[in-house]
């Protein structure tokens, strides 16, 4: 399932009678929308010669302060001056691959990874190799197997791309003890770390988890404000080494010039005037009443042989189907039953991941979360009834998995 | 002059004392910042969900739609379907270069040429081949005589990128009848045309000149709302063939996954409630003062031997020096001076240029257009002075030119 098919999926699941718990898209609506309309308006009325004009392409500086003071609950003390505002950290994902990737050099990831980098990656014919995780995140035995193995081979490893905490898709969170090992093996083995971050902030319990970027000033650090205030501003950053932050900005310059000041603007206004740290925790509570209403669901309603993550934040839960079913050839079925998942191959470069699916709670109220974690039992129990009648063959349409045409 | 280097001048000259002729930014504060700052805070107030969430990768349907009302204005016409929203027009240049060009693939340019387009066709490896232009624009001998040779000499020949209307830097227009020309040249040798055109609709007099792709489905068009609305907004468009429309999409959603709903409801909501034809008339009349400003400062100032462009809409004028001055050298001695310009070498990809500059009259009032021009003026007499009296090498420094390190 490669970005252009997710991309038909979720145009066919906006209909209103169907469960979507395949979006990744942040639930806004919990944002004070008058508020911040009124906050925009006076921002646009008062300022707007400066919010409406070109800025630089680094992107505004007293933003790029306020982002400091961000990334520091995470552990992680930057100049404002080494941050550069992306177009979502997706732009800056396109941006580092950009400059350090040639055709054929290997990018590592976990296994599996977030889809929008595996389509970047491959826009860039970077080879993707990924390295198991478990419930600890990265395993880093494999990793350091992985590392060996390609040395050997002699292929050039250009970073390892990593969502160490509440990842897209798994759910899971690479433990401290882990950590340290992960950045010890990349320094051994020379492999720049790109640690993307879009969900930290939305832990369920506790503080925040100390960043990789926090002990290590190594790390490119990629955040985002469109899960901690709206993924609509488009307003993301990189905080790089200086030498590969300069590269940066004559990237991004070249791509779109500067940044939208309109958005930067109405983020840096919203930082400096509105209770910013009450609105995540708000997130927080929302979504941790979402998590556990599926947690519940699936507790209460999968059938034997089906596992899943426990995310500790962020947005996702990843299931595990019995031995024989396929998540792809099962989507239309469950579609049809008016309940929507990602299938598990979007988030592999290599064509596998069929047994698995991506589930998310960010989105649908816990009731809608509920009935769709229903209606995906019944489905389940459904190819089940098949597989055990007809065997495998029948269960997965074809028998065969036919990876899709590459990404872009 | 490479694109580092002009942000660098552009930092220095932004202190008050500096009159600067240098810069390329619209004069947004003649938007009626009041009524789009509330029509911008209801907007997000009413429908926040959507204006503060993630869209499709294409861009914003009803805004599109609104795109292909104002391409008619200048005889587009074009389907919603293939348009795709981008971060200004720049981003259109990034996706086109990068879906296109091969390393050492030649892209042909006028000469001079958009210094951001020069920027990105080197971040792609493109060879850039300058054809010549005069006061009606691009030659289509030249053009002939250019894509003979690129014939002969077996290169790739990828698409000819010019900016028929108002041109920047030139501020020249291609005439009508060079129009027809210069398509059924393209089509002949089988090249793409790229079609840039943010500042068609700010022609002064008379209705606005008709766009290339008003003649031909195969130009590939892009437009912005940049100079029309307001740059900060960062919204763009490309209007494309079908089957190029598509891989647009797959690389914008691999570079940014959307644009920004925020920025793009914005120009939706702009163009469907407050009267944006009357704006662009007022923008005219504007721009067309701070124009004639500058041309009766240009006759009445400059000292014989220079030459300069006439143009009939849009942001530059062209000036040419004497024969034995050079534009880059002199530039710190305007600085000096308290004027600023940007030198012509920034334009060409082949570090030549050196005897133009541009200047630009988009954003200083009129009094301080004629005041730079005065401070301009002196500057050269004073370098003509030096030339006649020492001879060129004191006058452009080292009497040695040297090329820039090559636009990253």
């Amino acid at each position: 399932m490669v970005p252009s098919e997710i991309r038909a999926l979720f145009a066919m699941v906006a209909r209103p009678e169907i469960v979507s718990l395949a979006g990744g898209a942040p639930y806004v609506s919990a944002l004070p929308l008058d508020a911040v309309g009124g906050m925009i308006g006076e921002l646009v009325a008062g300022k707007g010669a400066e919010a409406l004009q070109y800025g630089s392409a680094q992107g505004d500086e007293r933003l790029r302060e306020h982002i400091c003071e961000v990334m520091a609950l995470e552990g992680v003390h930057g100049s404002a001056d080494d941050v550069v505002v992306t177009v979502g950290a997706q732009q800056a994902l396109d941006l580092i691959t950009k400059i350090f990737v040639d055709p054929g050099d290997v990018v590592l990831a976990e296994a599996p990874s977030y889809v929008g980098a595996l389509g970047t990656f491959a826009s860039y014919q970077a080879d993707v190799v990924h390295v198991p995780m478990d419930d600890g995140g990265l395993d880093p035995a494999a990793l350091r197997e992985t590392l060996a193995r390609l040395k050997r081979e002699n292929r050039r490893v250009k970073f390892l791309y990593t969502v160490p905490t509440f990842q897209n898709p798994a759910g899971v969170t690479l433990t401290t003890a882990r950590r340290a090992q992960i950045l010890e093996i990349c320094t051994e083995h020379d492999v720049l770390v790109v640690e993307d971050n879009p969900y930290g902030l939305l832990r369920f319990d506790g503080d925040p988890v100390r960043a990789l970027r926090a002990d290590d000033d190594r790390v490119i650090y990629l955040g985002s404000f469109s899960k901690t205030i709206a993924s609509g501003l488009r307003v993301g950053w990189v905080l790089a080494p200086h030498a590969v932050r300069a590269k940066l900005v004559l990237a991004a310059e070249s791509a779109i010039l500067c940044p939208s000041n309109f958005s930067q603007l109405a983020v840096r206004e919203y930082l400096a005037t509105q209770p910013w740290r009450e609105q995540i925790k708000d997130f927080r509570e929302l979504y941790r009443e979402r998590r556990d209403a599926m947690l519940d669901a699936l507790a209460q309603q999968m059938p034997d042989g089906c596992t899943w993550t426990r995310p500790e934040g962020g947005f996702f839960v990843w299931l595990t189907l019995p031995e024989g079913l396929d998540s792809k050839a099962m989507s239309p079925r469950a579609i049809a039953e008016r309940v929507a998942y990602v299938p598990g191959t979007g988030f592999y470069a290599d064509g596998t991941g069929q047994r698995h699916m991506r589930l998310s709670y960010c989105f649908p109220e816990p009731d809608r979360i509920r009935e769709g974690v229903r209606r995906l039992a019944g489905v389940i129990e459904q190819e089940l009834r098949m597989r055990d009648t007809f065997g495998e063959t029948a269960a997965t349409g074809t028998g065969v998995h036919t990876p899709g045409p590459g990404i872009v």
